[in-house]
């Protein structure tokens, strides 16, 4: 725990439409794209009724990078005019962590 | 955001084992019990190959106080024994916040 450095976590949480005809082309797409990024991490994602997608950054410059990423821009529009009916985003700074392996 | 009060979140990100028996009610049990606790705020699942769970908290302190309430311990034993071949607990202070609602 000494030697942790802080990083960051944007947590982005959604409900989506019915239909989210070409969705999956392009999150497959994106997600390739964020992990080619300066200060990428990682990247986990969950579904059932509602989709959590956590990303982890270095730090808020990268996180704003990416944001504006002119690939990414092009993403959110569509997410907003057709594939989600809400989202949330939240940036966090990871303070402390830890973990049990089997 | 000028008003915006900065708070917490703990993600838990788990792969779970072939066998759960005895998970699914513990699980209902325990996040009932956790939207008692003082400081809590919110809660928020998903679980495909990888279980991501976020919950949100007021503070530090009502983050620990749940980590060490009685009952909860006996559900992280259980799970360490039984239900998970690894998770990974990030504490995190959400810095900024932004959302869309169609």
């Amino acid at each position: 725990m000494e030697d942790f450095k802080p990083y960051y976590a944007v947590i982005f949480t959604s409900i989506q439409n019915q239909n989210i005809d070409g969705y999956s082309e392009m999150a497959l797409k994106i997600e390739r794209l964020a992990k080619q990024q300066s200060g990428f991490l990682g990247i986990e994602s969950a579904r059932n009724d509602i989709g959590i997608t956590v990303s982890y950054w270095e730090s808020l410059e990268a996180i704003q990078n990416w944001k504006q990423h002119s690939e990414h821009l092009i993403a959110q529009k569509k997410g907003i005019k057709d594939w989600y009916s809400r989202y949330k985003v939240r940036i966090c700074r990871v303070e402390r962590e830890y973990e049990f392996i089997k």
